[in-house]
Parts: structure tokens; sequence; C-alpha cells
């Protein structure tokens, strides 16, 4: 697709900082592990959705991409996570003091960019801008809330995705619209129309950590399971259990057990989730999740064959089976 | 001062957020911990230089108070600092990932409050809070590398205290007049002059950890000499040294020392500083930078009634004992 190699390009040209390196060289480093782009993608497509050249775009779209790897470094300290992108995460690289700092100056660096914006649009644009980043933080607050204090229930979940990970689908292609100078009604419906994609994909990630095709996947099935990450699924299954005593306990004991072969634990859990129908109800709550994200894009006035096209790059991520 | 009282009342009844609370405690409980307010009196004072309602410069006073605490949230972290005003720091009433996240959502807060400012100025308000900003990122970066690589010159040491403490500073005043609607250059005599001042303060804070009136200063003497930081005196004392064999020696010694009684250690290096006469050639350092921030006030074209209480303002900051 054309704007991905704009994304790049423009990626690619792109410097940060020199001095002192120890700040910079990290934000160079995560910058260019790559990934799917999603984000400033959505803000070009917003944009193009009005027929606007999504070259006036390009500094919010580069915005929201520093924005969402400011998030992966600081995630990623706080998680312990070794690995980002199967490259090492920045403070395993560096440190943590380093990795909190370059991730500091990435979101300052964020704002640099979306102030490269129309003038007249900023007022907008960083209103956008500020409510998903305070909703992103929350997000990761529960999250960590979740992991470690206790069982959310399935709409804490959904909403703990929607603010960690939806929001910024959301926010990304409504800044997109307000740069197409498009009104605030329309701007918002293709908001809504980003949260709930956003919501399918991270119903869909935790599906392909158990269901995918490994071959395709290109990496092992069941890290969530393995790590008794509080997945969708996982959620699911312990209310499904709920009055099966023995399915239950079982549940619970591959899930409390310490010392357990990861291969055995994700065989036995899975064989858990299938005797549940979990995979079933995780894609019918995706589905549930995508058709709601299709009714609002059909509420926005806009060209069809455009509105045709976010809902073909949409399901380009949605069927992705990597 | 009236405009201290203002700030107050102003934060007082500020709101960051409420939920997740683990995200909104600590930002509640570091901002309500007080402090000087020297940053938001500063964005005050340059607007009130000018004639201009104050009140219209509460936003970006706001938000680099907010910033500036996010600073100490982050930096207590890297330090790792147990206290911050005599109390708990945030990582250690709370724990490092908390410090981390909700230093990250101050930092958007502190945008929030500036974006409530005038719209027409935002493009040039956030010009000047963005590039301070990043200052001072680099400058705490500097501040960790001189800490545990290497001894930094003098000309060095300025330029990470200009970095991590003076540019907010001038940036504060430097708001304050844009608020006023004052030209590029007006505002820009005032940034350096509070640039000066600043590093005139930090330079006073180094003298004063080794000769400041224990009643007045109300902590212990000596802490810097004790955690072996790298301060002016310290550099300076170096630098004197070089060429007094037995002097070298003996500061290196009580440097490198593993075990030695605090008191014994802050007595004995002050002998040193004595000897070599840093106390006076620091006040002689920081009394250049004063009269440099002097010599750019005076170029301010303003009420001649207002820079003097400007000068009065720093004068009351540099003359403190505690």
């Amino acid at each position: 697709m054309q704007y991905q190699q704009l994304i790049e390009a423009t990626l690619a040209t792109k410097s940060y900082g020199t001095s002192p390196k120890e700040l910079y060289d990290p934000i160079e480093y995560i910058m260019s592990l790559g990934g799917k782009r999603i984000r400033p993608l959505f803000v070009l497509a917003g944009c193009d959705m009005f027929d606007v050249d999504v070259n006036n775009a390009l500094p919010a779209a580069l915005a929201v991409e520093i924005f969402h790897n400011f998030t992966l470094v600081h995630d990623d300290i706080m998680d312990e996570a070794p690995l980002r992108r199967n490259k090492s995460s920045v403070h395993k690289k560096w440190n943590n003091n380093i990795a909190i700092l370059s991730g500091d100056v990435m979101l300052v660096k964020a704002y640099q960019e979306l102030c490269r914006s129309d003038a007249t649009l900023l007022p907008q644009l960083l209103n956008v801008f500020n409510d998903t980043a305070v909703k992103v933080c929350e997000g990761q607050q529960l999250d960590m809330n979740y992991e470690s204090l206790f069982k959310p229930s399935i709409p804490q979940y959904l909403k703990m995705i929607e603010l960690k990970t939806a929001v910024l689908l959301g926010g990304s292609l409504k800044m997109g619209a307000l740069i197409a100078g498009v009104d605030e009604k329309n701007a918002q419906l293709l908001y809504e129309f980003g949260k709930y994609i956003g919501i399918a994909f991270q119903l869909q990630d935790d599906i392909l950590d158990v269901y995918a095709d490994v071959e395709k996947f290109g990496k092992q099935k069941g890290g969530d399971i393995v790590a008794n990450k509080k997945t969708f699924l996982l959620l699911k299954a312990m209310e499904m259990a709920e009055g099966k005593r023995y399915t239950k306990e079982e549940l619970h004991q591959w899930i409390s057990a310490p010392n357990v072969a990861a291969a055995e634990k994700v065989e036995a859990v899975t064989a858990i989730y299938d005797f549940l129908n979990i995979k079933e109800l995780a894609r019918a709550e995706m589905k549930k999740q995508y058709d709601t994200a299709i009714k609002f894009l059909n509420e926005v006035k806009a060209n069809p064959a455009k509105k045709a096209n976010l809902v073909a790059l949409a399901d380009s991520l949605m069927v992705r089976e990597s």
C-alpha cells in the first residue's frame, strides 16, 4: 500500500536528535524496529477519506507512531519484557534509566511532531491527542492492576483494552479527519469506528495466541497461556467454568501450578478452552465489536469508495495470521 | 507575595483525575508536597512585566509546575532517591512502575493545562514548552552520564545545569511574556535572564550544601560531599588541585574511601575547599552568571518598576539560606 511506503520513507529520514547519544540512540533503535504502522496509516486514511492531500496529515501520523513507540518503551520496563519485535527491548539493551528518559523525550518529540500541523488545527488536534494519551496511560494502569490485583470481569477487560489499545486507533482516524477539515460529528464517528476496530484487533490477538497457524504466526503458540495472561480467552474460560466444578478446578490447577512444562500447560489449557467453546465465544465477541465499528463507519458522510478502502485496510489487519 | 497565593489557590482546587487511583493518587501527592513554585511564579512575572492580567498566564503557570513535578518523579526513580521534600518519593511510597506511569500522565496533563491558554498563542507557547522540555531531558541524561561515566569540565557542568535546571526558568518567563503579547525579541531577552538566573540559583545550591547556616538551611550540611556529587565546588576543587600533588591526593582519597564517617568526610573535604578558596571561586562564578542575567533584563523594553520587581523576586530566591 502506498501510504505504508510514505510512512516508512518519512520515518527513515526523520532525525530525533544526536546528543547526548544515550538519550537518542534508543529512539532511533525502537523506531527502526518496524511494526505494522497501523496508527499512522489510520491518520492518513482518516484524512484521505475526505479527499484531502495526506501530506497534511504526515506530522500527526508521525506523532502517533512516536507516541505509540514511547508507550512500548515504558510498558516493556513495567512488564519486564526482555523482547520487543524479537529484538532486545530498550531497557534490556541499555538500562531502565535510559529507557525511562528516552521514553520521556519521545513523548515530547511526539508533541513536537504534532505541532508541525497547520496552526489553526492545533487546538483540536491537541485536544484529541491529549485525551487519547491520558486514556492510554489509564489503560496501562488498569492492565497492571488486573494482572497483579484481581480477576477483572469481561466488561472490565474490554474497557481496559479499549483504553490501552483501541482509543489510539480511534484518535488516529479522528486526527486525520480533523486535518481534512471535517466537522466534529463525522470525525467522532470515525473515532468510534477506530475504537471498536481496535477492540476487535485485540480480541483477535488474544485468539491468535492460542489458535493461530504456527507456520504463519511465526512465533510460539500459547505464550499468553504460559504467562497466565488475563486475556479474553482466560477470563471467558473462568466465567464459563463457573458451575462446572471439575473444569474450574482443573483450570485453576494449571494456572497455579508452579513448575509445569510450557507445552503441556498450553495443550491442557487449550483443551479446556475447546471444551468450553472459548474460541467461538471470543470470535463472536470480536465480530460484535467489528460490526459495531462498521455501523459507525456507515454513518460517516464521506466518499463511499474511500470508506470501502478503510474497511479493506481494517480487514487486511483483521484476517492477518501474524 | 500575592502571586504565590494565586498559584497555591489554583493548585489547591485542581483535580488531575480519579480513576484508576494508582495513577492519580501519586500526582495529588507530589503536587501537594509544596516547594517554592518558582517556575509558575516566573510565568506570572513574565506576563505581569508587561502589565497584562496574570490570570491569562495561569494555565501555562500550572503547566510548568506540573512538568517540573513530573521531572522530579522520574528523576527520583533514576537517582534512587528515597526522599523528596523530606517525604517519601513517589517510587518509594508506591513503586517504580506506578512512578513511571504517573509521571507519564503528568507530562500529558502539563500539555493539557498549557492548551487551556489562548488558542492563537498555542503554536508559540508549545514551541517554547517543547524545546524546553527536550532540553531538560538532555540535561538529566548529561547529569547521569557525568555522575557515572567521567569527570566533566567546569564548562560541561555549567552546560548540564543550564539544560537540566535553568532553561525551564527561562522558558517560564518567556511563556509569560508571550502570553502578554510581547514580541519574540523581548520574550527571548527574558528567557536569557531566566536562564542565567537559573544557573546562578544552582551554583548557590551547590555552595549552600557546604557553607549554609545549618540553623537556617534546615538540613544536614555536606550531603553533596558525602554522596561525592559532582557539584561546581568538587569539580573546581579537582581543577584547582591539579599541580598541588598532596592536596590532589588527599581529595582523591576522601572521594574513594569506602567506609568513612560522614561528618569526618564533610569536615575534611570542606577544609580542602577552604584551602583552595573554592567558596570564593564559586561565589565569583555565581555573581558572573547573575550579572549576565541582569544585563539581559536591562535590555528588555518593559515597565521599569516591574523589572525591579522581578529582580527583587530573583534576589529573594538568591539570598535565601534554605
